[in-house]
């Protein structure tokens, strides 16, 4: 968690010898950078690559627009899929929530302790139970309620806050409305949901129960981003929790909102820190 | 693990008031029993009741009919569901393998070192390579080749082999052949299997290629009874290990073979010192 | 978690024939009782025995008066200590804290949640910072700064503040001062503190630099009960998180930060739900 | 786990700019090698640099003298320490065991398995048990008893024999005898041990007896670097397993042992892998 400024650099793309020393140089000779971290990873039966590489960028005086410049051509050389971001650009993250606040309490906390670089622009809910709380945390709330037959306004007015608020990464802190095709496609790999399973199993409604009546041993939650396809997305992070016969219902589900915590908060912290790169449907964790 | 003379009385009936006191009595007065260990549980959704008593039996002079005759108005009131267990009845136990070995290699040195209560009265295999091990261990080696055409006259003389040696449990230790259902309803809830995942995600064949190509964060297995339904029966234990995308196919499956030990013996174990019950399709562990 | 009136009764004593018998009569035969749950435990090297029955109070018409005198000749005859406690009684919680509120958070909003049957009767910190989540949470904040100097006239008020307000369970919720051996005695096993590291590793002050620089793999967290000595309590639960190379110190207490909320939230669950028994320096828990 | 020849080079240095460039074009602009992976880390508290560069070594002529001479110069501009290890070259391992067996049962078997690419070139044991093992694997077997008063030229005659067999990593395998500060001396950072505790909790003889002396909630195991200090050297793996109440000290034992087991595999893997940099007292784990 460096504190001075630094940039990173995502890329993806065929694995091919030289992409190292390539991008090492650029950086190096081009621009003086001193390399805090390169990680990289590869995916030998699809054959890919991947690289974050982390670089100070004090005193290197280096400009998006003439990075992008330069470093296009190696990018079509290498057919890099690549992205640069900063660290001293806060991100706008807005949260959805419905009734439960377990995960919406334990995302504002961290973010007060400073776990999360980022901007927490607005809490979004169906339900009006949260406002306390976002008061609480001098954040703006919205309560946008949602019926069957009002489902599409409300997504398109969510859609316009989100723009207006120039919103980079939304988090659904159990948020339990399925959201649409259209509403997903504006926020590819932005979108954050926690399933409360062991994805892939028990996907759909109400996991807890299917889990419980299965009959297993352990309980699960899953951090994602969503996708068109419901509870497909390339996941991000899962835990489990130990669960015996005396865990009925009810302590089983008490048990699992400490694993919704863990994995969705994590999942945030990782993308904001811009250590997760997605291809595949799965995803790589710098971590 | 008593070693002194133990009996285990395991009963399941509909939940009402005063079966606590009913068996306990029963036990204390009718055979001035001397109780080591009464466990309980309730399925409060199911109305269901579960007890494990073990008392120990020295100087009792219980004889197992006479107390079948004396606990049957018991059971008959109750609608129990029982059975006693002796510890020092050792039951007959085969292993089923096939071309991996790594459970078989940790069940033998476990039952060398005193983990398992039973008599390793076999090994059933439909590959060879596991008769120097079988040898070793000085554990009847059985080589059983399945090809499709003589499957069914294959489990005939199985089923025969098994019944000739009074087998009580048999353990497939990643035996790669599906059972037939008659197989199956030869031993009810005396054949434990071990599933390399999570189930239910991933049922079939090959689940770590499946994991590994949903990219999960946690990879798992399951051992399990055995019921008609492939990979559908009673979970006894599961046990998860996290990977990364630094585990490429072959770390996971080496990474899941200590997960298989771990579940099958754990279940094993159990089933031999008489701790499961069983009942719609999940099992109760009085561990 | 039953919501019915049920009453719980714990005993330990020298183990010997006829204990379970006679108190599952004493309950049924004297009381008409209906018994929801039973567990026991033997310490095989210390003889010892211990019992937590749980039972349902309703249409019984039981007086704690009458029970007292009832249950006395037996519990001199076993050489018994007992207590009972009622479902119905709620308990009174003072929750310390000093500077870090993770796991003020953590507590409160799991009372929030109904996670805890109890009554959060103040708020005391040595540090003025709470105040806000207090009177968010509407629980009484009390500002009682430590200095050398004045540290036992601190105790003496706060020891007065606890009895006028018939506190029964003091939680140490990241109070980073040393209770005095006075304050202590008057708590007995009523005093819970969580201490960052998986004890007996890491006793004392800054336990994470400690692991961090020993370059341990695993970091934890450990809840207890105080004693006079300090960090040597008897441990009630433990947990662990994986690290490595690259957490340095500020997300190996990041991390730490998590599994503290855990293990602290787990112990005073079980204290108020009367799951635990202690004797020889720890604990027993019945969950 | 690459199957084509490769070479590792492991570096640690004082941090500063330019390390990673200098290292990668070291690498491809000299030896024209494909890099297959390169793994950083910084301690920022020591300021140190530490590399795991892995590279294919085919059709790159490389040899090991002139690689020598021709990194020479950069090792000391950057004040390196650095070795280069070669993915063909098999190391040859003695295993060390006492009467306890499952270890080296699982690093056996482990080995047939493939999961070690070395070559298990002895046992030698302090007691004769283990040798119908060794014959099995068809390792050669030394029994070499060790009494107080010989102790010093068994150890001389141990030392002679791992020198003649030109031994690269001794494994202790619950080899229940101290080292000398000479012997070890001879093998830094290549002699395992796996001690049976949560180090630095219960250092020490009988650690499992400790642990359930103070009521840990979890037991662990640890493998590590001997060194002069008893249980004191760096630490390569750890891992921990939960228990209760009902696990008196056999069963504590016995899940031990699977830990044990776990942690020792996996410190053997990492050795031979050239995955691990030990610096400070701790080590870092290229995993």
């Amino acid at each position: 968690m460096a504190n001075s400024k630094t940039a990173i650099l995502l890329i993806d793309c065929p694995d091919r010898k030289g992409i190292v020393v390539t991008i090492v140089n650029f950086l190096v000779q081009q621009y003086d950078v001193n390399i805090l971290n390169a990680d990289q990873h590869q995916d030998a039966e699809l054959g890919l690559f991947f690289m974050r590489v982390e670089f100070s960028t004090e005193s290197t005086g280096l400009s998006e627009d003439a990075f992008r410049a330069a470093i296009e051509p190696i990018a079509r050389e290498f057919k890099m899929n690549w992205r640069i971001e900063f660290s001293d650009a806060l991100q706008n993250v807005a949260l959805f929530v419905s009734q439960y606040h377990h995960c919406l309490v334990d995302l504002l906390h961290r973010h007060k302790a400073g776990e999360f670089r980022c901007n927490l622009a607005m809490i979004v809910s169906n339900h009006a139970g949260a406002r306390a709380l976002a008061e609480f945390h001098e954040v703006p709330f919205h309560f946008m309620p949602v019926e069957r037959e009002t489902k599409a306004q409300v997504e398109a007015a969510q859609l316009a806050l989100l723009a207006e608020n120039e919103i980079d990464l939304v988090v659904l802190a159990r948020y339990m409305q399925i959201l649409s095709p259209e509403f997903v496609s504006a926020y590819p790999r932005r979108i954050i949901n926690v399933h409360h399973s062991f994805l892939p199993a028990f996907t759909g409604a109400r996991p807890y129960h299917a889990a419980f009546a299965r009959g297993v041993k352990l309980i699960g939650a899953t951090s994602h981003y969503v996708t068109a396809e419901l509870d497909e997305g390339p996941i991000i992070e899962q835990d489990v929790a130990r669960i015996s016969q005396n865990d009925q219902l009810p302590s089983l589900i008490q048990k699992g909102r400490d694993l919704e915590r863990m994995v969705l908060s994590r999942a945030v912290q990782w993308h904001l820190d811009h250590r997760i790169l997605s291809y595949a449907n799965k995803t790589v964790i710098f971590a």
